[in-house]
């Protein structure tokens, strides 16, 4: 691995290997760097593939679009879209059409906008560019495989979940009241559907705002309710959002505008005023060291009435305007409004449309602020980047202080390459859309590369209105994601699976979610020590193998697992290729036996109902089972597993208490089974 | 088939055929009526297969999901849409798990909005409803397709498009100036693309004004460019929209205005004033007769320039907003921008945008404006989806003065079955998604179900920026569709053959649709006097073929051929099934040669690249391929056929002048080609 430094890098602690700066020109494309820009150029032959870039959208093979690394919070996760929430510069060429050549990764290290053009502007040829100061890491290797374990090892160990992570969650946005949470949990339990969390959006909060809860509904006994849910050994898990509501009185904002901890205006002096969910709002300075540690520790409030476990929104940071936008439409909408010559055509009324949907996340706010990072004031847009990435940091930082001894459950919506060691991330608003199936498959293996190994996306869809039968098959892929987590939007179609008919096939999929767990809980931990991917392409394995390298609705899921998911509506089946032999193995309701096929290398079309679960246990391999789903994740039967798989093989199953942090002290084993 | 008529339907005209009132109830289903509301429920087994609905989201399928008839002007068509530009109010339902059970189909004949909940509300039950007044008939027969054909014969025979609409047209919103078109003609000629269709989008006008030019560019001698074109052999197609420009002076609307044939307020006195690309805008009123006469005499302006090409855009009909709505807009923005209190929190905001985004096509515009037909005077949104197809119509009835002897190109955005008589569609607004090339597979049967058969989709996509690859395998599919036309939005990446590199691989795939044309042709003619469809799913040609039934990613051509394209990226080959033995016919641009291999009834994985065609041609069947493809489609040469497919095999090949629009004396010839 090389480090080459351009500039005067923004220092982001992304990397934690410490490299000595190369002197000698980078070995690999063209690059041209002048005051604004540093650019490089990589020539690409026609078959060559290109992995990486984690949070993005289309394919594995990552060639023919342009990716623009800038955290955005935008829900339309359409092909057109250059940027999601995260931005996760790494990038992986592999070489495939020149048995000379080697592949190679390159992480950009810069927290501003960095556009990777892949073979879009000039089908064969990379194109990346930033502002010119960056680090520049080179990754070398014999597989890209092999690159992306060096590159993980680069940027250190990735967060580790505690295990009750690994169950089922439920989420919706609009649960409000004690009784929201309390039906949530009797439907599922009605209709059996094993659960360990229960998720509190953002109107758990009085008025939206941070480290408060709802005084009609919890008033001073929060905690209470807490109890009584962990009585049922359920885990409540609240949102906390990155904007802290301006409001004289409200102690989190006194406080930090007392200790100038939020985001300055150009004069370094005034507060930078953006409005989120609760209305006018300040953004705390995550890049200021003092500032983070302060923000982190009001989680308190919440540690100290048993919350363990979080998630942190709106950290891109999401602005849905700023005081000064909302000032400068005013004036524009007055103007429109009084003109009676006003619309002369339809290009005046498309400006105002215009005018009107830009002032979200709008970039003359972006640039109109500043972090105080160390001596120096450094304006938002060029590390922009970071800033969901802080707040995870600012929350992990606590979280030691705070709940020493245990892990806590923490995911962020926005994130950069360094984040992953402080928090896992969802997906964001993904929609009820069939197409994101096959999405949520094309990101896992990218998130793997750059470190975030828990994390999952919204099952059944964000946005837009579910069906049935697409919640089943987002389950389907659910059940095999670290983060399962069912959650939409206030305003679509109702999609707990206990809205739908026939919950049973509902609750069939969750419990075998349940007996999966052992071997997803061992194949996470392992990939966390060994810096490995839990979910890997295809062409990982078997990169010899022309048709697997374009197979991208297939994952391998440690090293005994792949699936296969149907992601087509009205589908009850689909062809798989098994670029080994494999034994598939097929989970149904009616039956307590599993199915077990040998299946050859090659092609085979596969019956995959809604209500049942299939994947197939790799040549020679075999994978524990549990053989009564437990209704909660500290209820598994471990004594009980079940091998599937090949005969005379073995499995070595990790395990450890699930909870403390300290690795060397949470009871880890490795046991050996047999089939 | 079988009418049944409830309350007092207005008359579509959809219908050719009479039928007299059946006085028994409806065999199928259930059906409640009121006041208000029609609604039919019908059981569904789990397996049934649901066919129709024409220009729709999602699947061949259409299970799992609400479908909304109501004409709109929506660009973005992601899986969440319930409403695309046309109403086509035709299911089929197939009960295939019922052996005893038989395929019946079903026409809704009602103008106004029709939901069809087909099994998304519970999971087995289509659910369709609407206003209480409608024609409803049920077709009956032994197969899906078989029912498809009576359907066809009872809503009359399809338009029949002119021969050079079979060539390729070029289109993109934005050409204006003379050498604007000058430059995309000698541009396609210095690639050899061949090319018949040069298209004039909306800046052609003098502001956005039906039936008038350019009076910079063309001022009064636009024959003169008409003919340097026609020496070309290109025929310019020119856009006319739905609203016409309130302007005093422009004698199209003085002229409608003096005649009272505008749409009317509910006074039936003053016009309705909307707005579209011209800014304010009156609109005719194609469902009074007179004024639909009158409307389309105003072709001739066209006609006697040499125009022989239309497309009519606008007609659903879009609204970017009304005069009513932009006063209450304006309102509401004054009172906005003065209230020092507003925005109070997000939720002002929320409204602000809604206020702001909801001007357009506004349900309430819809209401407040009235058709005069016969002595009715009709709220424009019960007969919504009547507007496009009366358009088409109007052109049509003109062109049979204006052109009696010669076909008109003619096709429409918006359409209602019945339209499918006059003219034909495309598919809209698409995007440049790769998700868009299942879709247009997807609508392709669907629309020729509903009897529109010239119909394509714009290559390469309308909205959002296209690459490379993705404009080759929209073209890969274009050139089997009638109409195969790139056409792209302004803003968007340029997207002719000539703004990639490599552009000998875009001229490839024209210079082989040119040389399938006398097979396109021959189907799309044989289709069109035999009810027939010309693109089929596998399922009504292999009825009992589970496999078949869900493959929606392939479809039948004419009686001889069967397309499976490549509609992912980076994928450059793909599984295939075959539901008997086909042979494989692949062209390369390299090789004159034609590669024939014999494939047997299954899977088959075949390699695809971009640069080349791959067609299957059924068992004991054999199709005409030109031997050197012509450069316009007048000049193809039909003496040299080769025939490829199966040995000992034989084509009846229909032929005609290609212009005549009397079928009777056009020359028309089956000859038999043996192979």
């Amino acid at each position: 691995m090389k480090k080459y430094i351009f500039g005067q890098p923004i220092e982001t602690q992304a990397a934690v290997l410490e490299l000595p700066a190369e002197q000698n020109p980078v070995p690999i494309g063209t690059i041209h760097t002048d005051k604004n820009h540093w650019k490089m150029s990589i020539p690409l032959n026609q078959k060559d593939v290109v992995y990486g870039l984690g949070q993005t959208v289309r394919g594995i093979n990552k060639r023919g679009w342009t990716y623009t690394s800038w955290a955005s919070d935008d829900p339309e996760h359409s092909e057109d879209r250059h940027s999601l929430y995260g931005a996760h510069n790494f990038i992986i060429v592999d070489p495939v059409e020149d048995p000379e050549a080697k592949p190679f990764g390159l992480f950009i290290d810069n927290p501003g906008k960095v556009v990777f053009d892949i073979g879009d502007t000039k089908r064969n040829e990379i194109q990346i560019q930033s502002a010119p100061d960056l680090n520049l890491y080179l990754i070398e290797g014999n597989t890209s495989y092999e690159i992306s374990q060096k590159f993980r090892k680069l940027i250190g160990q990735s967060y580790i979940a505690p295990k009750f992570a690994f169950g089922y969650g439920q989420s919706r946005w609009g649960y409000k009241t004690k009784d929201d949470f309390r039906d949530v949990l009797s439907n599922l339990k009605a209709i059996d559907v094993p659960v360990d969390m229960i998720y509190m959006d953002i109107d758990y909060m009085e008025r939206f705002k941070d480290f408060t809860v709802n005084n009609q509904e919890f008033g001073n006994h929060f905690k209470e309710f807490v109890d009584e849910m962990k009585k049922e050994k359920i885990h409540l898990v609240p949102i906390i959002d990155a904007g802290v509501k301006v409001e004289n009185g409200y102690s989190i904002y006194e406080e930090g505008k007392e200790k100038n901890y939020f985001c300055k205006m150009d004069d370094h002096t005034s507060d930078f005023i953006g409005a989120v969910w609760p209305g006018y709002s300040v953004f705390p300075d995550f890049l200021n060291h003092e500032a983070s540690q302060w923000f982190g520790m009001n989680y308190k409030m919440m540690t100290d009435a048993g919350i363990d476990a979080f998630w942190n929104d709106m950290n891109e940071p999401a602005l849905f305007y700023s005081e000064t936008g909302m000032k400068n439409l005013k004036n524009y909408l007055a103007e429109f409004a009084a003109d009676p010559e006003l619309p002369r055509d339809c290009y005046d009324t498309f400006h105002l449309n215009d005018q009107v949907n830009s002032i979200k996340n709008s970039m003359k706010d972006y640039e109109s602020f500043y972090h105080h990072m160390g001596d120096q004031w450094v304006s938002h847009d060029k590390v922009h980047n970071l800033y969901g990435y802080k707040m995870t940091q600012s929350a992990s930082d606590a979280f030691k202080k705070l709940r020493p001894n245990e892990r806590t459950l923490m995911y962020s919506r926005s994130s950069y390459i360094g984040a992953h060691r402080y928090g896992g991330i969802w997906t964001g608003d993904n929609k009820s859309w069939w197409s994101h199936l096959p999405l949520i498959l094309h990101q896992l293996p990218a998130l793997n590369m750059c470190g975030f190994l828990y994390t999952g996306c919204d099952l059944g869809g964000f946005g837009a209105d579910a069906t049935r039968d697409l919640v089943l098959r987002f389950m389907q892929i659910g059940i095999f994601t670290p983060l399962m987590r069912n959650h939409s939007a206030l305003g679509t179609r109702d999609q707990e699976p206990y809205r739908f008919e026939n919950p049973e096939d509902f609750s069939f999929l969750v419990k075998t979610r349940y007996r999966l767990i052992p071997y997803l809980y061992s194949e996470y931990m392992k990939a966390v020590q060994n810096n490995d991917l839990m979910f890997r392409p295809l062409s990982f394995d078997f990169p010899d193998d022309e048709i697997a390298r374009e197979v991208e609705d297939q994952l391998l899921i440690g090293h005994e697992m792949m699936i296969a998911p149907v992601t087509e509506q009205n589908k009850t089946g689909r062809m798989v290729y098994l670029p080994e032999e494999m034994i598939q193995i097929r989970i149904k309701p009616t039956c307590q036996e599993v199915g077990r096929i040998i299946l050859g290398e090659g092609w085979h079309y596969i019956q995959y109902p809604e209500n049942q679960v299939i994947f197939f246990v790799r040549k020679d391999k075999t994978l524990p089972l549990v053989h009564i789903p437990a209704k909660r994740v500290d209820e598994i039967d471990y004594d009980n597993l079940e091998m599937v798989g090949y005969m005379d093989s073995e499995y070595e199953l990790y395990d450890d208490d699930g909870i403390s942090s300290d690795l060397d002290h949470c009871n880890a084993s490795i046991t050996i089974h047999k089939s």
